[in-house]
């Protein structure tokens, strides 16, 4: 079997695979790249998780995921800060250990309002404060940060970074080594999305491209509303020219949340996910 | 009973009373408005309707809603321009019956993608020729079109216009009488809110304030996601300090999509609202 030689599988999308799981089925796929998460990482320890993405042969398109930083100062912030930096030396030290091409781009996702706060406004600010402050280390360690903006359905509860265009204010405010996420689901909706990305690119910060598609009607769980790319609303085809448009020739992750696809064996995701990308995506590359 | 003076109970909010019901409610509650629904003013007649406006002594503040509008040049397009002329009429008719001080103010919600279509950026060019095509009539009547931006969870089935923005730029295209519709529900998210609102009040483009709280975890139906003031994640004083200082000086309607809101009694519906309104927003004005 092949896949499309840019396409990466997120891990997210077989949720319930243990890394080592993971990465054979998306070797056995015959894809070049895995989006890793930290969690299974956590599971056999770095250190394995190193030599298993070593002796994988493939590439790791990038670590899923950091942020939750919008805590008023205190030992919660502190928490999150630290918990980020690890993430930023596992993210260097599994793009290390991936094949040639792996990216060292760690996904941060801000996280939502404090427990009883309506201070979005605030929220924000210490989601960019964090950000900055995460930087030079990120820099030192040659890895990308990501900000990810999710689409405002999750606003209260999961990512107060809500448009393309919010995460480069974000990212322009706290170095030239700051990316951004440019994720289909959500920011498909965006009326600013082509001149957003087109300045993204401008600035070399699409740090990584990820396709989902939204589905309707939006399931009881709406952080499981994704589908694979072709059985929802998403126009592929515009989002993927606008992001080739801006120069991006990195990996393309897929990534989805979804009940029904988690209970789906792994191999025949990965399956459904390559003909998805080829008929979806890869047209427009 | 009495209830502030600028607040406004949007029928939706007791959907399932007749149209005679709802004014009956309003006033013995003490309020000095009401937003009204086309599909209630149908269930009478709009003559029949005219007199109960007129018997009530109570202001319209608006006309819910027209729109619906996104359909490809045909049969289905005509159709809805016809009907979104009759809902002009509507307006002009209710507003002239309603107390001094009411507002001739129709309520567009785009509508979502045609069947089967992914073209997001199509569907908004059609909804904003539409727009552009009934402001002349619009006009001539003395009615207000007020499009509604309506939160991004929308963007594929409800409603293809999302961010305030976004609105502002088609009224502007479509003439200097065209307006829009703040509602927290659909806006508090938007990082550009700020910046929006001040737009919309400097070309004196705030049509109607609507107020309902974001809560979650959304329920199973997300078009029900939306709560009295004070019961979620909404910033009141914020935005409505935005809106006051953008200049509007209107009613401001309380618009609930909520099951558990339908199944209340009216009165305690419409009393439980005046409370949260003089909580929640009434401080900030």
């Amino acid at each position: 079997m092949s896949a499309h030689p840019r396409l990466s599988l997120n891990q997210a999308t077989i949720k319930y695979a243990s890394l080592a799981e993971a990465l054979d089925v998306t070797a056995a796929a015959g894809y070049g790249a895995i989006g890793v998460w930290r969690e299974p990482v956590a599971d056999v320890g770095l250190d394995r998780a190193v030599e298993l993405v070593a002796a994988s042969g493939l590439r790791v398109s990038t670590l899923c995921r950091g942020g939750f930083f919008t805590a008023e100062p205190g030992p919660e912030r502190q928490r999150a800060l630290d918990d980020n930096r690890r993430a930023v030396e596992e993210t260097a030290a599994l793009a290390a250990a991936g094949a040639p091409g792996s990216r060292p781009v760690l996904v941060l996702v801000a996280g939502g309002l404090p427990q009883g706060s309506r201070d979005l406004v605030g929220a924000r600010l210490r989601a960019q404060e964090a950000v900055a402050e995460l930087a030079p280390f990120a820099a030192e360690a040659g890895v990308t940060l990501a900000i990810e903006p999710m689409n405002p359905i999750y606003a209260a509860d999961r990512g107060v970074v809500s448009t393309l265009g919010q995460a480069l204010d974000v990212a322009e405010q706290c170095g030239p080594e700051v990316g951004v996420v440019v994720d289909t689901f959500h920011v498909w909706w965006d009326p600013q999305v082509a001149a957003e990305v087109a300045r993204a690119g401008a600035s070399g910060r699409i740090a990584t491209y990820q396709v989902c598609d939204w589905i309707t009607p939006l399931p009881a769980d709406s952080l499981l509303a994704r589908g694979y790319p072709g059985d929802g609303h998403v126009d592929f085809a515009h989002l993927t020219r606008l992001v080739t448009d801006a120069g991006y020739d990195g990996d393309i992750e897929v990534e989805i949340f979804n009940q029904q696809v988690w209970d789906t064996p792994y191999p025949e995701v990965a399956d459904r996910v390559a003909r998805a990308f080829d008929a979806e995506v890869a047209p427009a590359l």
